[in-house]
């Protein structure tokens, strides 16, 4: 028994943010103090750690939901099913809706029995319900899918995972550059073929770790303290993912019984193309490897890091071939890895 | 193979509300208008549809991961587990963890990785999570630890409800006297023996339903209508629970294989007494049997409705025999059944 990605959709908004519409931008000091530096000087530094030159918005009418509902219309279509014989949709998100000019996260009802509304669907039992995982949470729901096929719960599950960060940025804020808007969805299935989830691996770090990323207040003391935004100890997040990622990538390949050899792609969530690099980097290193040219396909260049969105997206692009130098063939075995909030960790060994 | 909850807390805030205390409330209609009704009046008639005399508040410095984490550390001494063993903590909720006078809904990290921390559980193989799943949350989350047991992920599972309703009430609206605040929480495990799950039935209402349970503006119409508050559609919801929840119950129990003759309790959602009442009857009505006495254990009328924890905390009270006429033994079978956003409805089948 195989469980697999037999759907694959994901929206990319049309609204181009570039790096110089920051440029008027006031950045503070986490304590509300003046950066020194100038804004094309900052600009220029956080292009060279991120790779982000570009990123993408929503328009100011759309919510979180809304596009999710358009990159599940996708995968549905693509994996050739009839909607109403899904089991499950599984809505993974850290935000929920929040309204251009509004900070309240609205997750009544939950933004999977909005996308299953926004679907038409009618049949009730298909099961809808939200996971909040941080930027892992795609690969979590694809996760939990396959829990619910192996025990004999579903035989076919919807995953989509949507963000909308541009909605929950502060704008005094250096890292408000780095978030952007996206979603991603697969349809989950069980075939008899070979190919699918070979392994997977989960980790939750609270113990110190649970609030490096979290929902602080502007860095403009003169700002609605109240009003809280999208926050993180980018340091501490790098050092951490750098530690642990690379070892539960590894420690996922073991379990799925390939080489390291055989892995194709490494769709990996980006959040950071610096820590990106360094983390597969590390990985091959864990191997006595140097990381392989064109192994890690990326698109933060263009579409900044848009949370539980990057992975099924980037996985789409390629698919697509619109990414040079990435294609994805038949009996591929790709790694999906994530790490974000919570702080949580996964990896999924995957033959395409 | 029986999957069982081995170990059970619940956290019940001190604060008492009682109904004269909302005697100064301008209650309002949904279009902002006067009620012509006086506050005693109404108030009375409230009392008299849902059966609440008065609920518990959470003190203004707590959070709702905080209760969470009281009824965790409740559930994992009640199972005499080590907290270090615990495969997976799930947590159902609907609003995050809301300050005192805020309507910020805190989600990042979240309330499962919060609780994690709280506990100070180190093991980063203890996966955290949250699941909105409206008011069926903490059912639907025991669902969710018995496939992950199934699928052989995990074999302990902590699964929280936890819910601070004070937090999101327009005071201009009736149904801000039914809301409340508490916690639950259970350590699902397998075991050898005969008792535990014996058949569950999860069902998602969206076509019409998805939006019974929003958020909303408050009826004050001069009040900032930015601010969101908890709102329903109170006689959709009558009538959709009514409908579906006997229904759901009927063919969970048909599943079971247990005859309607061995259902000993049946812990359902404490939304509305009158509303329970009308909904067990009616799952007897559909076995052409009356309603026998003392099935229905209630906690509302001194606790009110506080979402995904009513179910686990009116379980605890009959288990500690806190509840007058009500008592639970080994080998009995029970009934948990939940309806609410999303519009979301579970039931389980359990053997004591």
């Amino acid at each position: 028994m195989a469980i697999k990605i037999t759907g694959l959709g994901s929206f990319i908004p049309d609204v181009i943010q570039k790096n110089d519409q920051f440029k008027d931008h006031t950045f503070l000091n986490m304590d509300g103090s003046a950066i020194t530096s100038e804004n094309g000087v900052i600009i220029e530094k956080f292009k060279a750690i991120t790779g982000i030159e570009e990123r993408r918005y929503a328009p100011s009418e759309m919510k979180s939901s809304d596009m999710g509902s358009k990159a599940a219309e996708k995968a549905i279509k693509d994996a050739g099913i009839d909607r109403e014989t899904l089991d499950y949709i599984i809505c993974a998100h850290n935000y929920g809706d929040v309204q251009k000019g509004s900070n309240f996260s609205d997750i009544v009802p939950s933004l999977a029995s909005r996308i299953k509304h926004n679907l038409r669907i009618q049949n009730p039992k298909c099961v809808a319900y939200d996971i909040l995982f941080g930027c892992p949470g795609w690969i979590e729901g694809v996760i939990q899918a396959q829990a619910f096929i192996k025990a004999g719960m579903a035989k076919k599950c919807l995953v989509i995972g949507t963000e909308m960060l541009s909605r929950v940025v502060d704008d005094n804020d250096r890292d408000s550059m780095i978030y952007s808007d996206g979603a991603g969805a697969t349809v989950i299935e069980e075939d008899d073929s070979d190919t699918g989830i070979l392994a997977f691996e989960t980790a939750t770090f609270t113990y110190d770790e649970a609030y490096f990323l979290f929902n602080g207040s502007s860095y403009n003391t003169e700002a609605n303290q109240d009003t809280k935004y999208i926050k993180m100890y980018g340091r501490k997040i790098y050092n951490f993912a750098l530690t642990q990622v690379p070892q539960a990538m590894k420690s996922c390949l073991e379990k799925s019984g390939c080489s390291i050899d055989e892995v194709k792609k490494i769709f990996i969530h980006q959040a950071n193309e610096k820590m990106d690099e360094a983390i597969v980097s590390r990985f091959y290193k864990l191997h006595d490897l140097e990381m392989p040219e064109h192994i890690m396909p990326m698109s933060i260049n263009k579409l900044g890091n848009s949370s539980v969105a990057t992975v099924p997206t980037v996985f789409d692009l390629v698919r697509q071939g619109a990414l040079e130098n990435h294609e994805i063939n038949k009996g591929d075995v790709v790694i999906f890895a994530s790490v974000g909030a919570g702080m949580n960790i996964n990896a999924m060994i995957y033959r395409y």
